[in-house]
């Protein structure tokens, strides 16, 4: 048999393996859906739903297409060009071990990663509970009365407490105070956010916090350098001129020192990377944000409360949710969507493990050996420059910074150059006496000390007697109960239990695509060399990482256009921030700062113009037209109105409403003829990558959301990452970061505390396209606007599908790669809702599809490509039967009050119960469909009532007695 | 404040921290357990229940405690001691791709690596349908009727093949024939096997099998050296003679070339390691056994089959039980008792994620590499030996082979030592075109091969056209559907969602020793340096394993006492079966072959009978007391009847009842005195460990359960490791390996197929023995048994604890670590018996105890000291809540007929039938206890109907059609 003859090797070797892996249905299946929809081909239907004239001109340039194995082996060479070494750099990011048990399953269990926010409240209680116990670790340490359930970075945080305080301060100033021994990457961003607003920085010894006029204060606790200094003068002296006082502090040393609140503080914000994730290059990681209790209602991000269910029985859901931006809008202060909410469950984890003795246990080791290694240095001479230290101290070197430097990474380990004459050390729990050892060594210029004395005898720690803390903290049974391996297993397992993530069923979630996370893609970001890094190690140590950031960038240039790309922005709404950024540099640059005026379609996602405002435009709404597409008048018109002081336009491609302009070309020509800039929102890239480019139909800046289009899994709400990509004139204007020893003239500052923002999931991305390649990308991209377009056409002569393309050939009209189905019709005449069918869908073993979004009383369906046919069509089946459902209520079968649909979802125990007083049956109720009587889903409550938790606002552990009832 | 004041250095850095994440109750939990009991403190608890005489007299002498990181720093440095070589060694083990959702969701996933044996089926149906389709694999491959579900490795598939064919066949022929060309380690084995059965092993070429007298015939296909040969000649003949042939057959290669079915083979065996299973240096792999249809009944090892539930679902279950060695005892002809269960998933689950295609392309394209390597040695003047192949060429190196191997390691790559002239390399699925390279540049002395040829003009492949398979395999949509990495996710979320295993709830399994398996024990197994080695890599490349077994065999000789450890068994029952031979050639040594009379108490665990059988010993059976020690009275009339043939007493002990015998030091006294040796079966060490040792009080041989004390998790019911432990003189004859290039004057030969047999999973216990040090693993024991006691005294007033060493002041009478509940009196009363109550016991949330062992109608509990006291509560109070359920059926509230005991486990589809006809409500059945309305287990299938299973035996994927009635 001359095997080559029939099957020719290339085809053995199967180079594009990743794309049937990847990509849901087969060519069978794919034959299948074409003709449901009646389109010819692939090929026929992209033609007909995708205007010719934005279609790229040639395919994207990227290497040719890897293997898994392959991609793997080449990424791994790639990754050990960083060089590990033993990090004492502190400055906010310090080595941590992740507990086995937390590490296997959240970290690296797709139950945890691949689930989406917790907008559907009855599918996520389990990481609710993860994010509640966050909440509550976070007040407890910092004394205050509420936290939100995680910020992007400890910088982007205390950015946010500096308007918040803004707002709820009672000065008139608008001078912000920073002490000099904040975080550097802090004082840089809040810098960066500081000057669109007007707002004037001014950096002070903290002993100087309030001499001045300022509406708020920032220190940091400890001090950068080691200082553990009280909050309790610059509380009284802000206090005394109506400011607010913010504190950033480290919630290791808090379980030791009194608590912000306990001085005064009005605002607490920090990082919990030493809570258990790795230090990963700078992120992902949660960042925090407590407060007093009178400014709840106006604390940005995201804020998990206890509420109940119609049944009574306590239920989370998210709290407060029209404070969000997504609601506000126009009056908007935050851009904050995404959170980090699988690093937060980490940290909470962490601090369910350690339980409070044990995180006590650990930073006492810390402070210890901290204190020891100060009374060595002593002794071997040097001096110490700070005199109250928890785990950091600062060396005045005598000129010979350079030298200990050096000395330090030949011996395998980095410390900080905090100073032209200083060097300081931070200490953290993987510290070890070998390491203090080593690090002696270093300052005895090689020799070993021989007597070392502070082990045996016990030296004093360095914390001021009159800080040490005496309040209690982590009281809550959570805290004291799983420190047994087993326990907190089982109480990992139960909690991913009571949610449903991808790896259970379809997330259909419009404009969020929720498509496949390959293991081969979440592989390497626990890779030591990715994951162990510190992001202010040298640039020499960073190579892999480099290099990374140099291919990923060229990648994303090649499926979007542009000329250039920042991966800084650790979230899409960061991404639009430095976008909107450049667009105003670039007009200051050439003394047109007065344009300040921002189109923005009513159609927009509201993150749009929150960032507007945030960089100090002025937003104008323009209006869309029936079929969902700009109103070309009304544009022209604003154009003209506005002409002098336009700005720019920020547009959604294809819109929100899931549709392809066919004008998109015109709209772009029109704003830039009078002066504007076009900025192209990147959340729908997954309709366009591989077969049109927005950098080059139009767009002169665009974010994307690696988390969507480039496979970086959801994480339950977080981590995001969202690349800024700019045409080639904006591109001196993209950010940098000084911290990280990134600096171009023009640029516009720093936007995330790390240069390369969330670093250590990029290479999720970097494998997905490496592993796809050209013709994988756009085949994906493809497939995914046929598999709209097949739902469309399966569902819609039983729902209206809202927008389209209206071709006439093609049942459902011709979508792109998301449809939306509008159920204001039924409710018209039944009374049951878009937000019924969604929560009947729970009953059928689905996540709800985005609901009212962008349109009230319709829900938007998003199947990305990674769905087979067989789940699609369950799906589907699952939309009809409940159709059906639907039908029996408007003939009277069912009582408008009392169906499966208003009632839903329905618990197993509610199912159950002795006494069955519904129209309906409990088999109607459970199993509508037969599949669930093989394979069902179990809510874990009812339906969640948002009134009653918002009206009774509570937001930590509830008491156990809650669940007795 | 002097910190290292009131917490010393040494307290903070916590030395003993896994202590305390390995062990359930703290110190507040011993306390309350102890008071439960009656004892004063753990101290005095034990020294009530251990015999005095039997105390170690000096505590275990090992390393000093380790933190989970330092353990695994430590380990990964003796792991990289092993170099890994890219592999061609081939003889049976490949390096093979393990799919990322397979390896993150399957081989790291505890819900499946904690489970226990399919034993309940109710709660082992996700795992028992991965085992239907590794059989429906195997059949499929193969072409036999039925195949079972994994055996230890394919040279003890072999050997029991061997055994399987003298019972079956109709020759009387003692000739057992062997091609030369079989594995070498498979011959090796079954020389092992054959002779204590006085079976003469005939080596021969494999063109003259049946060509002499013998009662069967072994042929590997294709052959070591690569040659692909008919088996048909073979068959015909071994036929002729009424004898069998079986045929060792590769899964890969078979799905190109003809089955052994086809050809006339009545048996097949091989291993499904390079199905996605490392080689992790010879195991644990999933070997297979297949036969005729007509030997169905006995076939050795464990076989899964189709059956219906009580409301006629289908529903898997172990079938044919009766055949298992447990049952048979004295009659058995196999003591195989653990499978590979955790390999055979993986395995299959390779085969349901490539499909039929996928495998075929993958094998087509090592046989195409292999022709194409095969051109290019012969244009660099090199002869091919065989001139048939699919992925091994045997090359005649004309003298040169030393330098050839050489050159290939300096090169980085292992190939065969075939014979003395000769080379053998094998390909795999990771070959490349680069691999190929690179080793023609080892037979071109370096020179690259600028020519290369085949690539691009493609190579006839090597397999005789007459060989090429042309039957259909893997047909089943099972095989067909799962192919996108999401959907592959989901099936196996969904099966391991059916399961309940420890990541859930306590398994609370007498003799089982169900404990944690730590993360930090797993992390090291999927390490490169352990998992990508091959067993016969040359020695110093594996250095870090033979490290690994130094270490870890002196570490158990302190544990057990004894002076010499093999880790060659890869079960329980291979350890037994190599300590009886041990104790056999002892005696053949001092000319007293015929002592071959082995006592084993009626309490013994039928493995202990069917072993002695197989090392040809005579079985005589003493009594046991109704306290459940052995009766002394009895043994002593047997050893003195025996005296002059006795060769050993085989005991359990603690005993398989659960308690102390405090004559064990005369029991061994008394044998030995005989001239018998003693074997102290190992079960049930984890009573043992650090509180006294075989070794010391009279034990002359032990295998130990890795699995059970050591921490190696069951996986479903394997891989299992069982040591065997001797007496210094007993240590020449533990058993070695010659393949493996370990050989010694006295041994006994090899037992397994690799020469550290499950090598791969030996780190686990490493990792714990160096987390708990001396200390630890005595605490482990002590609250082993503490746990036994409490679970003993809460339920003592409920339940008849039905042996105890009945200690008055002791509730419950003072156990082991284990105690048995007698359900008969409860029977006789109501009808419910012991196995209505492990049935309920699901209703609760719980995996039955052990059911009927070792005393029909009893159910044995075994907590394990890694349960917290919330978790034995919980389980006590369920047990108790049963308790009350019967009463309710003694005092006629419900009748014997219809009650939620005897109709347990309950469904939730039967739960929700419109219809309620029980006399219990269906929340009564749902919710026995209020805490299983937060969290409660769906068992998916109701009692499954084990008669109707058997009767209809189908052990493959049932159609599809069967799911929708």
């Amino acid at each position: 048999m001359l095997m080559s003859a029939n099957k020719p090797l290339v085809a053995l070797e199967n180079a594009t393996e990743f794309h049937a892996r990847h990509i849901g249905p087969d060519a069978a299946d794919e034959a299948g859906m074409l003709s449901v929809i009646g389109a010819a081909s692939r090929r026929a239907l992209i033609d007909a739903v995708v205007p010719a004239n934005i279609k790229r001109g040639q395919a994207m340039a990227l290497p040719a297409v890897a293997t898994e194995a392959q991609a793997l082996a080449e990424l791994k060479a790639l990754a050990q060009q960083n060089k590990v070494l033993k990090s004492y750099i502190g400055q906010g990011y310090y080595d941590t071990l992740t507990p086995g048990v937390i590490l296997r399953n959240i970290l690296e269990n797709p139950a945890w990663y691949t689930a989406y926010t917790p907008y559907q409240a009855e599918i996520s209680q389990g990481r609710m509970e993860a994010l509640v116990n966050f909440q509550t670790m976070v007040t407890d340490l910092t004394g205050m009365a509420i936290a939100n359930a995680s910020m992007l970075d400890e910088a982007t945080a205390a950015a946010e407490a500096m308007t918040l305080a803004l707002r709820m301060g009672k000065s008139k100033s608008q001078v912000f105070f920073v002490a000099d021994d904040v975080l550097p990457q802090t004082l840089e961003v809040v810098q960066t956010r500081a000057k669109p607003l007007g707002l004037t920085v001014q950096v002070g010894a903290a002993a100087d916090a309030g001499k001045s006029e300022c509406f708020a204060a920032l220190l940091q606790y400890p001090g950068v350098n080691g200082d553990v200094r009280s909050l309790q003068a610059a509380a009284d002296a802000v206090h005394g001129q109506g400011a607010l006082l913010i504190a950033a502090a480290d919630l290791l040393a808090l379980t030791l020192i009194k608590s912000p609140a306990e001085m005064g503080a009005d605002i607490a914000v920090g990082n919990t990377q030493r809570f258990g994730m790795p230090m990963g290059n700078g992120g992902p990681h949660a960042a925090y944000m407590a407060c007093k209790d009178e400014y709840k209602r106006s604390l940005p991000g995201r804020l998990v409360g206890v509420s109940i269910d119609v049944h009574g029985a306590p239920a989370y859901r998210l709290a407060l949710q029209t404070r969000e931006q997504h609601i506000r809008r126009e009056k908007a202060t935050s851009n904050i969507c995404t959170a980090q909410v699988l690093p937060a469950v980490v940290a909470s984890m962490y601090a369910v493990y350690h339980g409070p003795a044990g995180l006590k246990r650990i930073a006492q080791r810390v402070a210890s050996y901290t204190a020891v290694l100060a009374q060595s240095l002593q002794g071997l001479g040097w001096t110490v420059v700070n005199a109250s230290a928890f785990d950091t101290l600062t060396i005045n070197t005598g000129g010979k910074t350079d030298g200990i430097l050096a000395a330090a990474v030949a011996a395998g380990m980095n410390l900080r150059r905090a100073a032209l004459d200083c060097v300081s050390i931070s200490l953290d729990e993987t510290t070890t006496r070998a390491d203090l050892q080593a690090l002696l060594a270093v300052f005895s210029g090689g020799k070993a000390v021989a007597d070392f004395g502070g082990f045996e005898k016990g030296v004093a720690s360095l914390i001021p007697a009159d800080l040490l803390r005496s309040s209690a903290y982590l009281t809550h049974p959570v805290f004291n109960r799983y420190h047994s391996e087993t326990e907190m297993l089982r109480y990992l397992r139960g909690l991913s239990d009571k949610d449903l993530a991808l790896d259970r069923s379809m997330i259909p979630l419009g404009s969020c695509t929720m498509k496949l996370n390959a293991t081969s893609e979440m592989i390497p970001i626990t890779w030591p060399e990715f994951a162990n890094i510190h992001p202010f190690a040298p640039h020499d140590q960073l190579k892999g990482y480099a290099l990374l950031n140099e291919q990923l960038t060229a990648w994303l240039c090649q499926a979007t256009g542009y000329a250039g790309i920042s991966l800084q922005p650790n979230a899409g709404s960061q991404g639009e921030y430095a976008g909107l950024l450049a667009i105003k540099a670039f007009h200051e640059a050439r003394n047109e700062g007065h344009r300040k005026i921002c189109l923005i379609p009513e159609s927009a996602h509201g993150t749009n113009p929150a960032s507007a405002q945030m960089v100090g435009m002025t937003v104008v709404v323009t209006k869309c037209d029936k079929e969902g597409n700009i109103d070309l008048v009304d544009l022209k018109a604003k154009c003209e109105l506005h002409s002098q002081s336009l700005a720019a336009i920020m547009i959604t491609y294809p819109s929100t409403y899931g549709v392809f302009d066919t004008h998109v070309k015109d709209i772009c020509a029109l704003v830039k003829s009078h002066g504007g800039r076009v900025y192209v929102d990147g959340a729908n890239m997954n309709a366009l990558v591989g077969v049109a480019a927005p950098g080059e139909f139009g767009g002169d800046v665009s974010h994307l959301n690696l988390h969507k289009t480039f496979c970086i899994p959801h994480g339950g709400g977080g981590p995001g990452v969202g690349p800024v990509c700019v045409v080639a004139d904006l591109v001196p204007y993209l950010p940098t970061h000084r911290s990280g020893g990134y600096v171009s003239e023009t640029a516009i500052g720093a936007v995330s505390a790390a240069p390369l923002g969330n670093a250590a999931v990029l290479p999720i991305s970097w494998m997905y396209c490496r592993m796809m390649g050209a013709d994988g990308l756009q085949a994906a991209t493809e497939v995914a606007i046929l598999s709209a377009n097949y739902v469309a056409a399966r569902l819609a002569d039983a729902f209206d599908i809202h927008f389209s393309s209206n071709v006439a050939s093609l049942k459902g009209g011709g979508v792109a790669h998301e449809c939306i189905l509008d159920i204001r019709p039924l409710k018209d005449a039944t009374g049951v809702g878009a937000e019924d069918v969604a929560k009947r869908l729970i009953d059928y073993g689905f996540h709800a599809p985005t609901l009212s979004f962008p349109v009230a009383g319709t829900l938007m369906v998003e199947p990305t490509e990674s769905e087979s046919k067989f789940e699609l069509d369950r799906f589907c089946d699952a939309m009809l039967a409940i159709r059906a459902e639907i039908a029996k209520v408007a003939d009277g079968t069912w009582t408008r009050e009392d169906n499966p649909l208003v009632n839903a979802p329905h618990t197993a125990e509610a199912l159950l119960k002795a006494e069955w007083t519904h129209g309906y049956s409990r088999e109607e109720a459970a199993y509508p469909v037969a599949t669930l009587r093989r394979q069902k889903y179990w809510v874990p409550v009812g339906r969640v009532d948002n009134v009653w938790g918002d009206r009774n606002l509570s937001c930590s552990c509830p008491p156990m007695s809650d669940y007795e009832a």
